[in-house]
């Protein structure tokens, strides 16, 4: 059975730690053993924008050729007033946030909130 | 199968990203095809006292009608001695907040921290 | 069924408001009725350290033997550059605190962020 786990991002000062976090799982797990999601809504979705590159943006950068997936709430986005053409290239947007970390829970992912 | 979620507030400032998601979910959603509750606990509680009236109980009012039920924990009410006479009516009283919050995601709800 | 929970705590402010959480739990449970386990990893794993004796220490004392598991990661236990022997008794190390908190979620566990 994969290991999978949602990770939820809702203020820009917490990118650094969840990163980290994502990192360290992704080191312990076996290689495609896992799913790995990280969701940012609210102000968070900042982080995702290619102008505000960053240490976290680099970070970030690894990770999707190693099968962890971002994405965005366009609630949140559309709230900012940030257009997708923004947002990094490896960057999913879903309509709503919560909706999908309560639809990643009833799939069976863990919730962490860094 | 209908959409369960438990949002978990303790602390005040976050009320309104609390609130805002809720509504982003309530929206997103079909009508009667969720169940949602809003467990506060610690000083969070504190929100739902009548004289602390602001834009958060505001938006509080307009949410039981759509099906969110908004849960006090009365561990934290006695600890900072709020009657519960004071609570807004819509609001329901338990023991103690963190059983409420393993019991429901034991029941199947998605645990969200906002 | 046993009730199962899983406390995170991430952050040093929020060692005082975690243990709370966790007293109220083991107090509205019956004896021998839950697992309780509290996943400290990055800066919160000072809390761990025997020299910081302070409230929280105190507190943690009396939990083990109520049963409740007190757990360190070990990434950021060399991240910080804190021996093991540096920590009090009663607690355990994991390599990967985020494997440990998707492990048990996978297991029934409740999460709970205070």
């Amino acid at each position: 059975m994969k290991l999978k786990a949602i990770f939820h991002v809702d203020e820009m000062p917490k990118w650094g730690l969840a990163l980290k976090n994502v990192k360290n799982l992704v080191q312990t797990a076996e290689p495609n053993s896992y799913l790995i999601e990280v969701l940012a809504n609210s102000e968070a979705v900042k982080g995702y924008c290619e102008e505000s590159f960053n240490d976290n943006l680099a970070l970030m950068r690894q990770l999707p050729g190693l099968g962890v997936r971002f994405v965005a709430c366009n609630n949140a986005l559309k709230s900012l007033g940030i257009e997708q053409s923004r947002l990094a290239p490896f960057v999913t947007v879903v309509q709503a946030g919560v909706l999908e970390l309560v639809e990643k829970q009833a799939e069976g992912f863990a919730y962490i909130k860094p």
